[in-house]
């Protein structure tokens, strides 16, 4: 599929020749993404530099049926900002929309345009003594736009929500080239129907997120983290109830680890050490964040221990006693499912279960991989307290890489049966994309699939707005 | 208009005689609600006893063109669920749907029928040791699927969140009779459109909310409530900053209250008393909840009104030592809008600004009323932490309260013409209903309303779920 020449002069001279790619090597890393997985043809990248650019190339495509692409930091994991393949859709770049427009300590909101990267944000909300508490790790090079159209969550989720909880107010540009103005700063606002919430998470199928209105919250005062050796995952659940109980609001993280994640981190990542003297089947990284004092943080992390050393959870722990400390055991967590390259192939799941049924959903599935993959070694670790675990599955020891890996969806179907059977979700966090589109598309009633497609339709009724993400057209 | 006795027959068939009602008298007080604003007329009421007849009633009511006026507690302030005036709207009660499904204290999820009694759900949740935060004024009597439908907010907002943030899934009955069944139990779940979020605050004209799955929360067991004298709007915007930073999500509650409102209540509401020596302009009702013991929340108000009266922005202020004298201080804020009855006519507006523009909004607001209606008396107070103030003005002693009311339109433009332009909104928690939908439509971008229209029409297309209300059709 070509666009004429002559239609690409017209979209570059919206946005200036600068800022209008159409050579193969300036757009060799915008057709795919980090690790490979998706591989799209595109014309060219434009680079707006205002929300008037956006709408004015949003109108030329809406008029020519021109397809259309968002895309941010590139970080996807699903392939939603990766154009298709044999197609001509253009990339819609927002990295030149990279200002934060306004920032208010006071009323607690930060205004950015979409294309600012998430530790900017992170920073700027610092600089005036606030907290922006979105983090993920990609962090450094994601951009806002992304995590909205993502609806990302990361590792705060548990204390302060994901992005829909995280931000107040957007702007948007339609597929027609309308602007829609809902760059509100209101925390309660019950005038109409919930456009907001429906362009977040949409995966920029409905529309081009070109700025946002983020809370702010203060910044705590105490922070301690501890690590825990546990035997089972139902002791990581009784664990967390009782954090939960104990520090309500406080708790700002609760992540589960498996012994092998463990191993693989000593193993393959540098200056990670298991901070345990003994190995135990199961790990809990416990984060406590106080506001009023450090002493709060403090007591509360020591209350917890002992009630769980008392209830026979918890049987070995250590609490972070510097900064230094409560960063390496972060950097454990984090970086867990980079640990797992150098084991060969990986088999991934983002997935979420009710809490209560992690244990049993636990149990089943590895049987049930196992079963399939003799030798497999489940590498299953996340964020228990909101039921989301990346269910990751590296290849037997010795095994073939690329015939492991040709059992990703034969894999993904045991998995998602069993995720689906305790009413969990098969993208907690990534989004839906390319990759699990027909999928959604099986799992799913008929009468929510066909109101999916008529929002779709009544925002995008000629089909341009990235299409084949998310639902086919 | 009128609609045809077979045509009733058939509707009543589908829940039984019982469960149709025909009476005028029988009608009587579902047609108009407590403060008689609204009064329309209906030639029937239906009590469905499932989701099913639910169903059955909307694909005859679809197949006939019928509209259908959804209605649980009949509390609402905007006329929602009101049917229309000389037209022939069926209601359609969720009352006798009021089973409490499930409840998993581990999972902290209740999933309930839409027609359970609010009071009954923060029961429930009390007897497995946990709390659902949401309260109102009307919580003995309103009902989950209106409390969902107007994404309800109330005194706990601040902290916990309204309807949106307390709510994980829903079963919707769409207005063609089929049934959508998102009764997910997920805090993560990002895979499509966020259907929840639109049925939440739709008001009833995009489907009928049936059952709903609701998050629960720890009890928390320390709780302090105190009660301070201020000298200014923007002296209570600093002592909430105080508030918000020392406490975080502690603070459970941050009310403003002007000397009127104390005046009011003390002369007409039984058993409130002020709690001060000597009055003051304003007062700030704090209330702070903690997890972790009894004693932090303590400590917590002691500093926060120690710093408060070092910074000279408390005159004066008590803890309550008892629940009951926590209760006595709840008791008068919660009776502010009560007592203004005595005083005669009232113009109210439920309004939100960010809450940085507060103490500005307040100060212009009052001039202009002042200069449009001299002598009346306003009687601002509500919830400071969210922006949400409920703009009361009682009218001037001695004046004609008919003739003040009349003036209703005339002031509630001024006050939302400020509102504007502090980038508020008019509705910050009852929602637009009747009340206040062409007002909406007339400060609205036409883009905006076109998007709600091109939603509406997409899910209902015949255009009979509750015509009228929110959007004109």
């Amino acid at each position: 599929m070509v666009i004429d020449t002559a239609l690409l002069d017209r979209f570059a001279a919206i946005v200036g020749p600068d800022n209008a790619l159409r050579d193969e090597a300036d757009l060799a890393l915008r057709v795919t993404e980090d690790r490979g997985l998706y591989r799209g043809t595109s014309p060219m990248l434009l680079k707006p530099g205002s929300t008037q650019e956006v709408a004015a190339i949003m109108k030329l495509a809406s008029e020519t049926g021109t397809a259309i692409v968002p895309q941010t930091g590139n970080t996807g994991l699903v392939g939603g900002q990766t154009p298709r393949a044999g197609k001509a859709d253009i990339i819609l770049s927002l990295e030149r929309m990279n200002r934060i427009r306004d920032i208010d300590p006071v009323a607690n909101v930060l205004v950015c345009d979409a294309g600012v990267i998430l530790a900017e944000v992170q920073r700027a909300a610092e600089e005036v003594n606030r907290l922006f508490p979105l983090s993920l790790g990609s962090e450094g090079s994601c951009r806002i736009g992304g995590n909205l159209s993502t609806n990302a969550g990361g590792v705060a989720v548990l204390a302060y929500g994901n992005m829909r909880q995280l931000c107040l107010g957007l702007e948007v540009v339609l597929p027609t080239g309308e602007i829609w103005d809902g760059l509100r700063r209101l925390k309660k606002d019950n005038t109409g129907y919930d456009l907001r919430d429906l362009f977040i998470g949409a995966e920029g199928t409905l529309g081009v997120i070109t700025c946002a209105v983020l809370k702010l919250f203060p910044r705590p005062v105490g922070h301690q983290v501890a690590f825990a050796g546990l035997n089972s995952t139902e002791d990581a659940l009784k664990l967390f109830e009782k954090a939960s109980s104990l520090c309500g609001p406080a708790l700002t993280g609760f992540e589960l680890m498996p012994r092998i994640g463990v191993e693989f981190t000593t193993k393959h990542i540098d200056g990670v050490r298991d901070p345990l003297e003994s190995p135990h089947p199961w790990y809990a990284l416990i984060d406590i964040s106080t506001s009023d004092s450090a002493e709060t943080a403090e007591t509360m992390v020591h209350a917890l221990l002992e009630q769980g050393f008392e209830a026979g959870l918890v049987q070995d722990a250590v609490i972070a006693s510097s900064v230094a400390q409560a960063q390496a055991l972060w950097h454990m967590r984090e970086s867990m499912s980079a640990s797992q390259k150098p084991e060969g192939g990986s088999i991934k799941h983002d997935i979420s279960v009710p809490i209560s049924k992690i244990p049993a959903f636990m149990a089943e599935a590895e049987q049930a991989v196992l079963a399939a993959v003799p030798g497999a070694r489940v590498c299953a670790f996340g964020h228990l307290g909101d039921g989301n675990i990346h269910y990751n599955i590296s290849q037997p020891v010795g095994a073939d890489k690329a015939e492991f890996l040709a059992r990703w969806h034969e894999v993904n179907e045991i998995v998602h049966g069993l995720v689906l059977k305790a009413g969990g979700s098969i993208s907690a966090e990534h989004g839906i994309g390319q990759l699990k589109r027909d999928e959604l598309a099986a799992i799913r009633s008929d009468i929510e699939m066909d109101l999916m497609r008529r929002i779709k339709h009544a925002f995008d009724p000629a089909g341009i707005m990235n299409p084949d993400k998310v639902i086919r057209a």
